[in-house]
């Protein structure tokens, strides 16, 4: 089948996020959809937010650039000093190295659905409003720490 | 801006193809999305094809993955064999090396939009359906001979 039937693809809440900070995305549905139909330049997330959830904790990557684009509903485009409502059909783009944290927030009272790609993150990643860091393939505080 | 103000971005419907195949695509207006925002890993194309017009001459490429995914209108997805509508929310994933030539075909009465992901093709490319690929930079016939 050419189309791509995203009901067919596995869908999974699960977060490798330290407990402290995996609530955020406790209602963040994702189906692989790039990896399911072969892709491997590039990944493509169908995400699901429910009410209250978000995409991520708040963060930008080093080296991976990342490009949403809104499929139903609607959620809150939050980035430093920013709030910016996406809709149906809104994009999004964050190229790699430019530290501004970014994420969706659901704050509407229906599920809100978006595509979400970029390449799996292999250069550290930094979240602005917690106290954690991906480096070297694990979640650490910003001193190092482990959690 | 977070938000992509696509009508801000430059759009063209200019052509590589040799004058013989250029017509199909006349009608195919693109905005080079990613390039604009300051994306690198990978390309994202707004795509509007005016009734009649085609994404492309039917293809596929050795070494580059596509991903699709329909806004607004409708387009017939293309293949050997088979023929799919693509309607807003629909997606299509078409693998690299996979030598099962695509494209999108507006057989409608009104203009149609889809978003289109992929790396520049480095690699050859080639057609279904008429006497050519792309291959060390150029299109050429089949049997090696300039257009």
């Amino acid at each position: 089948m050419p189309r791509i039937e995203a009901n067919t693809i596995a869908q999974t809440n699960s977060t490798g996020y330290p407990p402290a900070h995996a609530a955020l995305v406790g209602g963040r549905w994702v189906r692989r959809l790039g990896q399911a139909a072969g892709l491997s330049d590039f990944g493509v997330s169908q995400v699901m937010l429910k009410p209250g959830a978000a995409s991520s904790q708040r963060h930008w990557h080093e080296d991976e650039d990342e490009f949403v684009v809104m499929l139903a509903g609607e959620a809150v485009l939050v980035e430093d000093g920013s709030r910016t409502a996406m809709r149906p059909g809104d994009m999004a783009a964050f190229p790699k190295g430019e530290p501004n944290g970014h994420h969706l927030v659901n704050e509407s009272d229906a599920d809100c659905l978006f595509l979400a790609f970029g390449r799996p993150p292999l250069g550290d990643c930094h979240y602005a409003d917690i106290d954690m860091v991906w480096t070297g393939g694990s979640y650490r505080r910003t001193d190092g720490s482990d959690f």
